[in-house]
């Protein structure tokens, strides 16, 4: 059995895996990370590996403590993964992009695959057909829109994501929620239509916390699965143990 | 001649007009209001009225020092504008916005008029036909993105405004660039041809700080006036003393 976890820039997500099938979600704060991670180990007592990847400032250190318990595998940029990659800044590129892009490219051969993750930030990655990673974009997720528009501003209040009833806002709140919300949309089927534009034979996988709620509104038929990075985390980890 | 002034989130415009032509612009930082304006007025000794609208935290006790000098006239949402106000809360319309509709309605009458002020924020404001204004939508601006993106991420630098070279960006500058400014005139393009499905008999107005980029990028075809708000401020003025 396999632990993955996914330190993200706001919380804790993690699965237990057996094989391919994926037995218990969990989510957490950061500061609960050591207690958390030992209820999971007791109670999943065949767990064999724990395998992370972390774009929060959570580093390698603070997971040596299970390295008597299971075998830690703290994934960077210098693995080695399914893809070509032809980011011009390898060493920049964030593990969740690189790990979605994994995913993408063992779960869904031969075709072009687009990988959209509506987290904290939206994350745009782009895996060709011929297994090459070009880049993609990155932009702020609703919640960081609506705390720019908060903090920024002498007068906006902070709001909470709320699904606008219409897009033309006839109150101050009404008026947020549309911008954020049929923004962050609009900005996304933006992309898509782009991508389709220029290449067929397309997938395009929709993750993150923002995913089922997307999946309803956008124009563009997608694949929304929330816990696609957890499942990239162990296939990832399969291909690095059968490559290494 | 009037001398409108304009607070914003970020800085102060302001601009001296003799009737309904423009003579100068102005752009200066808050902390140089007083004497910035000394200057103006005795620059253009003519200056009899200087109108104001704010919505950054200077309010009207900062224009009063002015007042042996000029008439000041600092616009609040219970001045009378020359459309009916449906907006649900009227107390928490933003000055800005109000001043935007009230340009629009004086100067394109009967027909719809959207307003986008690319600024610190991204408003939308819509008037119709028949001189309704029903709301609109506030969304975070460039700049604001930038800020988000480095502010609540670990690991993403902050960065500003530069045209990306290409939708998939092969470097984590160059994701971030596409990310923030394709975000941006996806959102745009996506509001207005949501607006144009719903009303026809249309005019698109832009300004603000990004409005002559964006003119460039957008698929729809609009007209960008950087000072439509300061010419507002100016119209908006003159109705109020003809109909106060």
């Amino acid at each position: 059995m396999v632990l993955t976890i996914d330190v993200g820039n706001t919380r804790i997500k993690g699965a237990v895996f057996e094989n391919n099938t994926a037995l218990e979600f969990f989510v957490f704060d950061k500061n609960e990370l050591e207690k958390r991670i030992k209820n999971i180990l007791n109670k999943f007592e065949k767990v064999t590996d724990l395998v992370v990847a972390s774009v929060g400032n959570i580093g390698k250190d603070s997971f040596l403590v299970f390295n008597n318990v299971v075998n830690v595998c703290f994934l960077t940029n210098e693995d080695c993964f399914p893809f070509k990659n032809k980011y011009a800044t390898p060493k920049t590129l964030g593990i969740d992009r690189i790990v979605l892009a994994s995913g993408a490219t063992l779960q869904y051969p031969n075709q072009n695959r687009l990988v959209i993750d509506a987290g904290t930030c939206i994350t745009y990655d782009f895996v060709d057909e011929n297994d090459n990673y070009l880049g993609g974009a990155i932009s702020p997720g609703l919640r960081l829109r609506y705390e720019a528009l908060h903090n920024y501003t002498a007068k906006l209040p902070l709001l909470t994501f709320e699904e606008p009833e219409r897009y033309i806002g006839n109150s101050t709140p009404e008026s947020m929620h549309s911008g954020v919300v049929n923004g962050f949309v609009y900005e996304i089927d933006g992309f898509i239509d782009q991508y389709k534009t220029d290449y067929l034979n397309f997938i395009i996988i929709l993750t993150g916390g923002d995913a089922l709620f997307l999946a309803k509104r956008l124009k563009n038929t997608i694949f929304a699965n929330s816990n696609f990075l957890l499942e990239s985390l162990n296939q990832t980890f399969q291909y690095k143990i059968n490559n290494d």
